[in-house]
């Protein structure tokens, strides 16, 4: 059952009478409508009445509003106003453009802009190398998306997206001091958008592709990355995959496999199941067996698009075929990116004995946690509410942090590898445990291993 | 003759012997070279030298090096280093990202990013217009070019143009508080460009087009303000036309004319003068005379593009033909945003009592503003070292912040009349003489007065 999270968090403002008993009142009624207190401040104390901002978690607007009802039944309570804690982050956008030269007088006027500017994109025309040392495109990377595949909200078009592309550039700030900003394109066509980003590519040190649709996305990638002398990464595809791999890195130092000897089972075979798959071929896996709505991918299967094509000639040593639970049979690793509630316990007896299940969909894992412990030795999921959650923060700014500083031109399956096994390498061995696989994305030290790593493949590619 | 300016201002940290007269020595060296110091730093002092941060403007980058040849020549000196103070400046471009929301912790990043997001994400999904209101849309302009007329380097492409766009960033925020962001297109295909900005445009309040060349950028401002339901705003024509239209409007009051009763010559027909003479005729002038490197336009002249026809249609009422110094006969005004050193005193002499010349062409103007002075009441220049600058800062800042609290739609000849107004009323009468027809531009209250002027003329159109 899910709970309250900050997610859903609404601050009310009201009047209450000045008696002993209106604190108790006041959280007994929050409590009884299933809300989370988080604060409560008296911010105006008055002889008949004190006014009191009562901040909790809820579910959804319409538990918000369950709440705020059952708060203005308490005696002598009158509701003033209620703000949504979410949407007051969001006011006016989170991110902004800010200088970092001094326009105080003439003479600095002069020299960040005309005449003194002249000179320096003369240097640049004449060395357009020059452009990574006086332009910010040593720093800058461009977060693109068409919005056709937001979070979980599907096809919500260029605009919608904009609070969550706000939300990854202050992300690449926070953890790797990148800037970072968002581009919304008003198209969908595969074509345009290429065209579109080789067109704004002269600014950017690297190209941050976001939550574009499968498998339009694989052609966009692939073509960018031919076109441009900048690194492309699609953070659906490659930030998930880097992450996965350093958590089964763990998981099975924690079980004690050895992944040459592991049936690994990938249920989802779009943008992030492809490149996980990908990724883990890198480390001559025992086995993958990739599944997606239609069963087992396996090199009989009608009307596979090149992408399934390309993983049923890698995969599937036996070319097995059937279902998802056909799959789970003696798997070693499950690792999920598909959708909610898939399989059940019964379905994880079946595995090997301490089995690995990653259950990633969002928000709600293609099995319960919980009923996935039952049997399996390590569990992981996308959620904060959990263990071992499994997050592409811990892997996308450090990548491009090392990218840029390394003048990256390209990036290469060796860099998401290596970068993969800096963020398990943080996790140290009297750390490690079925509960702790992946560092906490607050750990201060991910980003910077991360980028080491990433700078020396690169500068070992470049040399 | 030019004198040394900050734009090429260098650094030279030397060791000097600790004697009585060896600031006078530097000094005078650097006087003997032509260099005018403006710093003078004893940044270490030892028994047997002292170490000196000696700042200096030059010339250009010969005239540095003299500068330094001649310190090295003082007995005792040794140059260590030079420094460039204005590429110092541009180390690393000049404008970043920050994040305006905490990141903190769990709670925020649930707030800021996923899951709480993508409540966000669907409240624009569902209402549009919700972006102004919950997405950096409201404050953001993109400041866009193809690098094809860059100051007056011209067509040096993007890249290089970048250290332009970031500086304009710059300017916006410190005199408006607009967060700008530099679109450098590698493009200078009309159509790929227009179709490049309406697919870029969800992020953005307003377009700021910059440094495009004519007659393409006639064609891509007027076709995106078709497009788009945002203001563009080309600064080129727009803004340099309020400014000058800004300082008319105070000239003819020094010298007590009606712009009604004036001959106006405008010299040059490209981007700028196009603008100007559009802005001009809004206000019904005696006679507008345009006058181009083929001389005066006229209804009768052969081969003329769409944007010279239109001007010949509305100018020259006589239809009269000739030369630039056949139009400067009697003429009350002259304006020039074309080329370097066109006449002398003997043609202004030619014109009207009380003449105002505006020598805009930059950095040398179409008459040495010293000669244009022997006969003309009113003299402006672009230049930052003579009274009178005419200078786009103060504009576009202001009118963005304007069309951006209004969310203006569109962007008016209204618009554009009421910002010079604005402008131009900031000197007051007491302040108002022929060596003072605008505001300086660092005049904290011009932006605030253009904003407030643009706001109520957008609240007008939209009524």
């Amino acid at each position: 059952m899910p709970v309250p999270g900050p997610g859903y968090s609404i601050t009310v403002r009201l009047e209450a009478p000045p008696s002993a008993s209106a604190a108790g009142d006041l959280t007994g009624a929050v409590g009884r409508a299933g809300g989370v207190i988080t604060a409560f401040d008296v911010v105006e104390s008055h002889g008949d009445r004190v006014v009191i901002d009562l901040t909790c978690n809820a579910l959804s607007a319409n538990h918000a509003k369950d709440i705020t009802d059952t708060l203005e039944t308490s005696p002598g309570v009158v509701v003033r106003k209620v703000s949504d804690r979410t949407f007051l982050v969001h006011l006016g956008g989170k991110i902004e453009v800010t200088s970092k030269v001094p326009l105080r007088n003439r003479d600095d006027l002069s020299r960040a802009y005309t005449p003194g500017v002249a000179r320096i994109c003369q240097a640049i025309a004449e060395n357009p190398e020059d452009a990574r040392r006086l332009t910010i495109k040593r720093n800058t990377v461009a977060v693109v998306t068409d919005g056709s595949a937001v979070l979980g909200l599907g096809n919500i078009g260029p605009a919608a997206a904009l609070p969550v592309m706000e939300g990854k550039a202050a992300l690449f700030k926070k953890f790797a001091g990148v800037d970072a900003w968002p581009i919304c394109l008003d198209t969908q066509d595969t074509e345009e958008i290429i065209r579109t980003v080789q067109i704004l590519a002269p600014v950017y040190g690297g190209i941050n592709l976001e939550d574009i649709a499968a498998p339009r996305c694989f052609e966009i990638e692939a073509r960018l990355r031919e076109l441009l002398d900048i690194p492309v990464f699609h953070d659906d595809q490659h930030g998930t995959a880097i992450v996965v791999v350093a958590a089964l890195r763990n998981a099975l130092r924690v079980v004690g496999k050895d992944i040459r000897n592991c049936k690994i089972v990938v249920c989802g075979a779009g943008a992030a199941g492809s490149a996980i798959i990908r990724l883990l071929l890198q480390q001559t896996p025992g086995d993958v067996i990739a599944v997606d709505v239609d069963g087992i991918v396996h090199r009989d299967r009608e009307n596979m698009d090149s992408n399934l094509k390309s993983i049923a000639e890698r995969t599937n040593k036996k070319n097995a075929k059937g279902r998802l639970h056909d799959a789970l049979v003696e798997a070693d690793v499950f690792i999920g990116v598909s959708a909610p509630n898939l399989f059940g316990a019964a379905q994880v007896a079946t595995m090997n004995s301490d089995a690995i299940v990653f259950a990633l969909a969002n928000p709600d894992p293609e099995i319960d946690p919980m009923e996935a412990q039952q049997h399996a030795a390590v569990v992981a999921t996308g959620r904060s509410d959990f263990p071992n959650q499994i997050n592409n923060v811990l892997a996308f700014p450090g990548v491009f942090r090392g990218l840029l500083d390394a003048h990256a031109s390209t990036i290469t399956d060796s860099m998401l590898l290596a970068a993969a096994n800096a963020i398990a390498d943080v996790v140290s061995p009297d750390q490690l445990n079925a509960s702790f696989i992946v560092p906490s994305v607050f750990d201060a030290t991910v980003s910077g291993a991360v980028a080491e790593a990433v700078r020396k493949q690169t500068a070992a590619a470049q040399a």
